[in-house]
This record gives structure tokens, C-alpha cells and sequence, in this order.
């Protein structure tokens, strides 16, 4: 087990949509899924660093990545196998829903009411 | 429309994502998919009145429930055909989650590690 980072079962349902209340820490959730383990750096982006830290550890406190140091840098990755034993379904329908609903998206349709 | 609720098209998974990402948030929103239109106060336990409030207001502005007027109470509900519409799968695969994930639930399981 990585330091810093909760065990499977330790890994609780509210700290997880907390940690995916986001639109950046959305973003980074659906690029890990589509692209598997990623550089930080890779990831960084228009963010400050500090920023950038502050969401990992976010992510990786409640659960929801991996961060692994590699040389001077770190890997990043989808605890994809921890949260689907836990929460079985939850991250099939997060994508999915993100895939139509990407964050920072803005609907046009007209508004029904 | 109800006055300071959004209306579907305006509901942002993010938001409603860091809406359920608490433990008490969570608890409110079970309770009311499983009981339907609930009164204010019959939700209020052992929360302070403001505790409440402001958990109301978070569900209420991030798109969760209605809260709706009735004489000198509210009555709340889950916005479930608004959630499923925006977010398809997504309020099911939570809600079967919680059927074995308890907000407040410990698992007694011996750790993996």
C-alpha cells in the first residue's frame, strides 16, 4: 500500500463525490479512464502547481487515484478495480454520464419551462 | 418553477456530485427516494434547524430536490426524473450503492493488504 492513500475498504462513498464535485477533478477522472496511468505533468495543464497538488490529493485521499513517484514525477492512475468493488456500477455510470455530459459543458437547448 | 432551484437544463453533475458528498446529504437523499415527498421537519433528527437549512439550500440549488412550500413547513423531494433525464443510470447505480454502503456504514471486513 502506497503512504497517503486509504485501503479499499476504507475508501468511503461521500469522500469519493465529494472528491468528484469538480469540473477539473471530473476531467482528470475521465482522462485516467480513457488513457490508463498518466504523468502528472501530463495532466497539468493551464493549472498552477499548487493547484494541481491540491487536487490530487483530493483524489487520492478519498480514493479515487493512485499517485505512485517515479524519478521526479509521479504517476497517476484510476483506482478503477478498489472503487468498482466498492461501489460496483458507480464509475460505469459516472462515465458514461460524462461522456454526454462533459464538465464545463454548456446545454443549448431550450429550456422547458 | 420553484423560485432558487435550477431548472434541468442548468443541473451540473459536478454540483450535484458535491451535493451527495456528504454523509448526511447522502442519508436525506435515500431517505426521500425511498419514501417520496418527505416534510422538512420529519427530516430534521437530531440536526440543528441551521444545519438543516444549509443542507437543504445544497440540495436545492445543486438540483437534487424540490423544496416546495406547504402552510409554515417544506416539503422536499427527490428530483429523480430531472436527475435521470440529465444523468442517466446515474441516481440508480447510487442508490444501489447505498443499499450496501450505509453512509456511517464501517466495514468489519479484514483489510487486503
Amino acid at each position: 500500500m502506497l503512504p497517503d492513500h486509504p485501503e479499499r475498504e476504507q475508501i468511503r462513498l461521500e469522500s469519493v463525490l465529494a472528491a468528484l464535485g469538480n469540473p477539473l477533478r471530473l476531467a482528470i477522472v475521465r482522462t485516467l479512464a480513457e488513457s490508463g496511468e498518466r504523468n502528472c505533468s501530463s495532466l497539468l495543464r493551464a493549472q498552477s502547481k499548487s493547484t494541481m497538488t491540491h487536487h490530487w490529493r483530493v483524489l487520492r485521499t478519498s480514493g479515487v487515484i493512485w499517485q505512485r513517484p517515479e524519478g521526479r514525477e509521479n504517476l497517476l492512475s484510476l483506482r478503477r478495480v478498489d472503487l468498482d468493488a466498492r461501489f460496483p456500477g458507480l464509475l460505469d455510470a459516472l462515465l458514461g454520464v460524462m461522456e454526454h455530459d462533459a464538465p464545463g459543458h454548456e446545454t443549448t437547448e431550450p429550456k422547458e419551462s
